[in-house]
């Protein structure tokens, strides 16, 4: 039954993750990671090829509460709207008190005339760290099949 | 337990609900929702201003097999095809028989020479009620990011 | 408990082969169908008309292993990549050691210079039959919405 429990907790955390974003409620986005969490979007090509590189890269909980600052003092009038679809969820590795998960994600943005396209697509590849108030992503790297993204609009996904 | 099987039963509803859409079985549509059920389509403009406005509202089950009805006159011939994907379900509040419950969904819409496209993506902000026969949409908020819907197709969603 | 139980092996294994697909492992593709397994992708169209046709037929895993071989045969140089969104999985035939199954499924394609695209939306109606190392799919029929699809590139899906 720890696996029934476990996968629950899992679903609602990627659910509520999902809707934090969807909600621009960015303010409460860093709080889903651990203190000195890895957090990375980077290409499918450059994630394969094992390079460090990422569009977004943060190596900590505060440099994310620093990119939520940018973007709010950036977007003085923001009127987008995000949508994240995840499906595919699962575990990859299993440790004490750590996970290894991973999911596929598709984002369609909306603009103020209506207009929907595709914004992104591809996998989180994450690993979770049990805490006192449920996981946490110790490291969650977006993985965009795309190479590249409106990195004007770099945010979190 | 009581969660899981909770969980499921609420997965197995909205995958109901979503395949009965999506098969065009639009006269068992209203059987998801209570006899007194509120159902509105609007957007999240509106819906987080507060406004009680809709593109789709009704006040009964018997309103929505009017609107069944009216779409069956209307569309004598309807060579579009639906299709829903629907992920992130979290319940937001829980009382004795009742739950709320909100969900991200996209429709894809593909015409008959194959052409697809972005239909509508928002999320859904339902109040469930424990019936006789499983649970059932007491009320049922459909919230589009964008401001507006083709209103000639104003189907179910 | 069973149910549960059954309803994460179920969730696993539509996990594990969109990954599969997804990360273009295709020699491994057909080990999520049993020996003797029908595999066809067909339109809704065809689908609901009852014919057998299919823009992709399969009668056997061996079939599926020569179709991989010969797509990667074909595609000398493959820049493209698919995304699976999976949902609203539901159980509509549960016998002794086999289970019908289906959901909806929604494919994103990324090619090279960063452009999605809407690849294909429709549902899958498949039959499990349980195996040794799990459930594995005896039938699966992968229904298009569309009419038609860009045979150049007949992919698992």
């Amino acid at each position: 039954m720890a696996g029934t429990e476990q996968r629950l907790e899992l679903e609602a955390l990627y659910a509520d993750y999902v809707h934090c974003l969807d909600a621009d409620r960015l303010e409460a986005w860093p709080e889903f990671f651990t203190d000195n969490c890895h957090y990375r979007i980077t290409s499918a090509e450059n994630f394969e090829a094992g390079l460090p590189l990422g569009i977004v890269r943060a190596t900590s909980k505060k440099m994310l509460r620093d990119r939520v600052a940018a973007l709010r003092e950036a977007n003085v009038y923001e009127p987008q709207r995000y949508r994240h679809l995840v499906s595919s969820l699962r575990i990859t590795a299993e440790r004490a008190g750590e996970l290894e998960v991973e999911a596929n994600f598709l984002v369609v943005r909306t603009v103020q005339d209506g207009d929907m396209t595709l914004f992104a697509a591809g996998r989180y590849v994450d690993r979770l760290q049990r805490a006192a108030g449920g996981w946490k992503f110790a490291e969650k790297i977006v993985v965009l099949d795309s190479r590249q993204i409106d990195t004007l609009l770099a945010i979190p996904i």
